[in-house]
């Protein structure tokens, strides 16, 4: 196995994210690590082709995040962004139902770029995230195409057109990922599972962030085997997402919509399961499944409490 | 010979036109004909791919300004244009010494993804006027790549990098139009030159604007056995160019800086040679050649001045 360019062969903490939830924890693990202690392993299954350009939301929530360029209002895109590009593109004739700001396009013609010069998603990936000054290391699940489609009562949707296009009112049956039974965790995600020393299953929707995650092949089986901590954060709090549709996706695919159910996803890969003080009520039933519950505030609202979240959960590697 | 969609039979005018200064007399033509009766032919030399997107500056050009989006002050880009995608493409690493708007970046990306969809130049030039709201029947010269290359003392440089990127400071030796032996002019072209009534040579640069149009296989010879008026408007005036570098490379290439020598690169594709006031004293000599010189004002400052001086050509076909 050979360490990819600049990844440590032996980061203290591997997290999997996906989108607004895991970048605010990342950010607080960011703030309490030597830049090389952390891998970010982010979600791909909900790349999408707009305007012939490949978007990548969940590794730009992460890279804007992490650089500090975020949109603190939504969590998604960059502070103060324009949409004059988008605005001329509809009037061309585009379809631009996907909210794509000047300087986040930018983003996205580079990667586009970069990738059409033959570089891996992994490799722009790291290319992209240093230009903006992001020291941790933030890694595509893989470098193949993995697809997110949601089976609904509007037939099958991709993520984005889901989640954006039809702002996550269709009713769910089934999540599928398209793609991954031929597809391969990237570098930088296989070498933190074989050297990390702890694993963070960050507060991201179990099936839409990191079920892609956890279903490339040989991944959920290593991660059994995984030796450190294993720490998952639930992003249900008090019966509900705390910010998305997980909540209701959980609903409509016949689960309890609880964080105990988190857990139960989850119950081979995690020893520690962090839950808000909201759900004290339940540590008994995570118990139960043989996870340490730790009962804490999880409701990551300022930096100060993404720290304080990261630095608890660092603590239990000890 | 099929007559490309949208493109009329038999148009009144065929004009052939590079920059700034074509779209000027072009715009003149567009305000006194009706929209079927003008077929404007854009040279594509300049084309070049900057962040991955395909950028026609003289198609942009011309589409800007027969939509009234133009920048007045500058000739070229969007009037109000913005410029946050490309400084955050310089943040993340490109190269960015090719100055594209928002609004423009928004027509490369378009392009871009409708030529990747399998479409032609011309078919995506069609449907990106339309969208604007352009009547007229706007073509490239080419739906194949030609690139205008100068020999300069700083060696081989494409156009835009001569002009943009240098200021067309270094001293040209030769100008040559790669891909043109094997490229096909384009439908909509070869329908106008075989149905037009009348052909305008539009005040553009000889050896960067016209010269790749007129290099084209078998182009010089259909326009030399063409029926209708020939007109040439003259981009030198009073020994200098009014815009741009063809007075400087005219110098360069050893030739007389004066548009009599303008007259004489077109003189077996010219009937009528429109020369501005400044110079009538050099209306002699282009009487010679067998041309009917049209002494009038070329500068078109205002919109008034363009329909005045289009006014004065369409004259010439009775």
């Amino acid at each position: 196995m050979v360490t990819p360019e600049g990844f440590p062969r032996s980061p203290a903490v591997l997290a999997l994210a996906g989108g607004v939830g895991g970048a605010k924890l990342a950010l607080g693990l960011a703030r309490c690590l030597p830049p090389d202690d952390l891998v970010i392993c982010v979600n791909t299954g909900d790349d999408e082709t707009f305007h012939g350009l490949h978007v990548s939301p969940d590794l730009d929530t992460m890279m804007y995040t992490l650089s500090g360029l975020y949109n603190q209002q939504t969590g998604w895109g960059l502070a103060g962004d324009t949409f004059t590009a988008l605005e001329m593109l509809g009037k061309l004739g585009a379809d631009t139902w996907f909210n794509l700001g000047d300087r986040d396009l930018a983003t996205h013609i580079r990667r586009t770029q970069l990738l059409s010069e033959g570089k891996t998603l992994s490799e722009v990936t790291t290319e992209l995230n240093r230009s903006l000054g992001v020291a941790q290391h933030v890694t595509p699940m893989s470098d193949d195409s993995v697809k997110t489609i949601l089976l609904t009562d509007e037939g099958k949707l991709p993520m984005q057109r889901y989640f954006v296009g039809r702002r996550a009112e269709p009713r769910v049956s089934e999540v599928t990922y398209v793609g991954v039974d031929t597809a391969t965790a990237s570098p930088g995600f296989q070498n933190a599972i074989a050297g990390a020393g702890m694993l963070v299953l960050c507060p991201s929707n179990p099936y839409l962030s990191l079920g892609p995650i956890l279903a490339l092949p040989g991944v959920r089986q290593r991660l059994r085997a995984f030796p450190g901590k294993k720490v998952c954060v639930s992003p249900i709090v008090g019966g509900a997402s705390v910010k998305g549709p997980a909540g209701k996706i959980m609903a409509e695919l016949g689960k309890q919509v609880s964080c105990v159910e988190v857990a139960r996803e989850y119950r081979d890969i995690c020893d520690i399961f962090v839950m808000d003080r909201q759900d004290r009520s339940l540590a008994g039933e995570v118990e139960e499944m043989g996870i340490t519950p730790l009962v804490t505030s999880t409701i990551m609202e300022t930096e100060e409490d993404k720290i304080a979240l990261a630095k608890q959960i660092l603590a239990l590697a000890k």
